[in-house]
């Protein structure tokens, strides 16, 4: 955001300069005001500008840089995690990839451990490779393997310890960005080795939570995270596969021709597993084009499988496994598929539908999706 | 209901018997009309005073009666079903179990079909033994198999047909009572064959909607009624295994001691199956006693594996496999088991909680559940 | 209710007689059980058929059989209450307006005390004439003036005082007819004394409450019920001038041509004043015929000011102030004004609502309205 | 925000400096990316460590300046609205009030015309003094005078015209800070005049919908913002004055002792005004203090009349009519009356709540409030 309250402006009509408007001008500033007038286009534009720029991050030298730093860099208490964040060009200084979202590639040595701390930001982790690594959320040790997605709700205690003989990397998804400006987030240390080291292959909130439709009946209030620690990989795989086989036999099973696509989803009311990020998987058939859409919000994508091309406001990035890229708010998006294509998604959509924001525009029709807003 | 308008009541501190009075009361009658204060103590006595009694009834005599019914009464258009309706003795003359609630037992011989018809009302079916037939909802075939809850909510098309060469039964549950007495029904024929005679082992519904914590993103709305049309055996196995796994290693993840259970669910809200019926599955652990407890509305259950005891207000039956049992609102009810006892129960709870007259209480502590309401 | 399970049915394709049908279905009656096949028309009938018929009450005849009451009978502690109830032709023996509806006139003589007492049952007072009684609802004296709507939600203490040298007539409407014959209902005795004397002009939830669009920061929780013990009926009145003259100007305000109308809300969620049962405030211009609309669930009707017509499924009633009438389930009705129409209603909207049974339907031109569910 | 990815910083636990940790932090740049472990702790501090700061505006200046404005610069198409905006200190260069909220105020002279426009941002201004002006919200003019909050949702067109002969200002809260920095905005050009120069005492949205607990029956959806368009001062003042009076006679009815508070809400659901933003009003006593309060969410507060002092994280300002102050997420806040003190109050807890980071904490007794979150 880069507003000046200055005489120079381009916004039209601005009233002729004079010694007493440079009077007022400076005035202004004496007593911490600032004109509206020769501001308002850049503070309420006609559709969203954003200062983020659409970007793709290869995988292969996210990794390399990763390995460097786990040789150079040690994890631990104060650092925190060893962890590389996607830093989205049009918002320097900061390290964001998006004003609400942070994105990282985090990085655990054989034996290593990340000491466990809790914070008001919502977290999930998203495993393209690999495997070895539990992370331990308030106390319940999770694996973590490759496809599955593993939610820390905020202020939940979690620290990861990897207890194989090989090093592991996957993507670390926070609300930081947006926690941090809008001033709302507590941190607090815990204990510097997670507080469960046993390495169970599934979780006890999954055993209470991972079962289709069945709730435990001592536990029926509708709570604001999903109590899911883990939604695994053979079940995301199994609802995409059965998508394309629905859409084969002719029912309205997928988001467009060839595009299958799940939201995960929190059991005790259905709606998103975190407050503030929408998590999705996205399947397309090979050689599939997505119609290009503008949404409200932003949000990053990973190539989990497969090969193709991500279109952004009419750049084309060719796309191969792991590969990350960001959608800022109304840049025009379109997928192009190869192979099958496989990618997982996050976005701030929550804070988007939470607060009454939500319009999607679909510029090859010229429509807006039902429920836009202006 | 058996208020009457006459001089004569229980009531105390009535008038003093006069010809005036005798008058009066005559014109009360001639205007339509009718005194409260002869009535106030039935019409709203203390705590919930039901007519309809605990029963309990024997699957063993329930089957015998159906498959008579199988060899004697065809199926077809205008009797719809060759269902037999749990009688509640103290709600004659009607076929009631409950004030709300209609269970029955269903048959269905070798090759036979029971025509496509939809109405209001909304039904469920659960399989205490036995598969082959499926039930087609909205054109989609579900398989039926033991220990399955397959749905049929409100003005959904449904017929059901056998593919085998032998009979079937099975339990349905409907709220035909409350949608009857309150004038609030509709329903419509249908198709006299099954519109899709398809034998597969998954219904479509399920391949959309039964992944754990996993949405179609193209059906993001919230539903009335679960959108899942099948609630497999092995699901709810697992789930209440895991519950008492989780209790073993001393995690709260059962009712009560040795006391699992699992509500069914809609995945779109995570509220109940069926806007007018929640449907549950419990597992006591062998040598396991309930605590007593009364609660506001009514219910029915179903032995699905084991053996032991019911006590309803102080009275105790034994129970085996299949026995059906009937609790009426504010009844006291505790189980006991012998061994391992799994047990099917639905009730109105959503008509109690949505109307907000829900009330718990545990006698043998004299306490009310947080959320009891006067 | 009077579904009979006997061999002798009007359902067509019953089985033929035969010595082994007769033993069979001596067996049902036997073993608790009946068969679905002779009574699914009863049960489950094309659409709303119901037992309550539409019925009209003169308030002339209703008044003087209350003012005998008064004469003739004490009222205190076990009648409680001297309300005389509407008693629908159709659902004898109960003195029920519908299945749902109490409704009922009731009467306090010069310094008369209708002693204190909560219960389940939801209840409001409609004062169509006449002032001086002050109703205290959990301590709270209110004062019950002419066109004013009184609450008093489930479980809330209340007594009635009248603090005048003359009686007072009002109607009272309450939700103990669902209640009772659910089994959901509690009652209490409180003090046989009002416990305030008071007689404020204004009550102190109306002073917490009643500010339009304004709540007390120290209480912001969503209440099942409202918290405003009356609404005045200045500003009743004012809402519905100002409707018309809306609709004079040439704006949408009114639910068809000439024909205003308001729903009393809770300011705490903006739904209804009561979880069973919703009120309304009607006002027809001069010479305004509504069209004819049949809906799921039941009303009653009390009419405050003017004269006109009621049509209820075709047969016609002239109407004049104070007269109440009842429309059944899926009844047709229409309203026709000769001078401007003052009406109040009270339906069981929300049960219906809240348990996904809605449906209206439009006679004259065959739709049904957004959001009807079969 | 400033966050640097550099190899200096103040983080803990760093590594030892070398050549090769040297070029890892320069391929970082090169790749951009970011190391967490430089920046954890100013990205998530332990406690909210807002850039923005407590400050105070004295109305009698800025109400000069904005008349200096008055005589300096036309109000127009183009520059659109004569706002000056309070721009906090720590947020430089950015005309933002806090990190979500934009607040101004805005000037118009005799028989001037601010043209109509429309943007997602949703707004409100509020008249701490004068009157003449009628903003027409969607072709409804709006009165406004002392004491009213005026409501201008997302997307409403509104332009606003000066009906008298003299100027009159008021002050305007909007999200735009957040919009902006969001990327959720859209704005669209409307007519250059006023869409309706009537100048009526009450709109037409006020006579629709400001009825205490009444709601037109043929409008029954939820809005998601209130569709009251004026909340007079009249009833403003009255509430305040009856939850200070109910407070005398020992009933609960203020915040804490001698500080009585309303929430403006939307009849429709009983929540808050706009989205993104609450607007309450305060009054205290005379020599009156409030318990200090630290708060997730920034608020913005204006005198409306009396005096008195504001303590900001201990510093002490005095306050008279008009006087504005920020209070930034987390800062500790008292206010003290000398006279009986009124005082208008904006705030962003609607997006605090809705994502889920509300956190009261009272620092004198060391307690949390209810509902807080991590």
């Amino acid at each position: 955001m880069s507003n000046q309250s200055t005489v120079i402006t381009s916004a039209p009509n601005q009233p002729e300069p004079s010694p007493e408007l440079d009077a007022l001008y400076a005035d202004f500033e004496a007593n911490s005001t600032a004109p509206l007038w020769t501001q308002t286009s850049d503070l309420m534009p006609e559709h969203p500008k954003p200062s983020a720029v659409p970007h793709v991050w290869e995988w292969a030298k996210l990794k390399k840089i990763a390995q460097r730093s786990g040789e150079l860099v040690p994890v631990g208490r104060g650092g925190e995690r060893r962890a590389i964040g996607l830093k989205n060009p049009g918002l320097a200084p900061t390290a964001y990839a998006t004003p609400t979202l942070w994105a990282a590639i985090q990085w655990l040595g054989p034996g290593e451990t990340a000491p466990e701390h809790r914070h008001s930001q919502n977290a999930f982790r998203f495993v393209v490779e690999g495997e070895g690594v539990w992370t331990v959320v308030n106390g319940d040790p999770v694996a973590m393997r490759r496809g599955d997605l593993l939610l820390t709700p905020g202020w939940c205690f979690h620290g990861h310890h990897n207890d194989t003989g090989h090093p592991m990397a996957w993507i670390d998804g926070l609300d930081a960005p947006f926690v941090h400006d809008m001033d709302f987030g507590f941190f607090e240390y815990g204990s510097e080795r997670v507080t469960d080291e046993a390495t169970p292959a599934t979780s006890r909130a999954e055993r209470m939570w991972a079962h289709p439709g069945l709730t435990p009946l001592s536990h029926q209030e509708s709570t604001v995270a999903t109590p899911v620690a883990a939604y695994r990989w053979e079940y995301t795989d199994q609802a995409l596969t059965d998508q394309l086989a629905l859409e084969d036999e002719g029912y309205p099973a997928t988001v467009e021709p060839g595009h299958a696509a799940i939201k995960y989803t929190n059991p005790t009311n259905g709606g998103d597993v975190l407050p503030t990020i929408r998590c999705e998987f996205h399947r397309l058939r090979p050689e599939t084009r997505t119609a290009p859409r503008r949404e409200v919000g932003s949000s990053v994508w990973q190539v989990f499988e497969g090969t193709g091309e991500v279109e952004l406001d009419g750049e084309v990035t060719r796309l191969t496994k792991g590969d990350l890229f960001v959608v800022p708010s109304w840049t025009s998006w379109s997928l192009r598929s190869e192979s099958q294509l496989d990618l997982f998604r996050f976005s701030d959509a929550p804070i988007v539908e939470r607060l009454q924001f939500q319009r999607v525009y679909l510029p090859e029709t010229g429509h807006y999706l039902p429920g836009s807003r202006g």
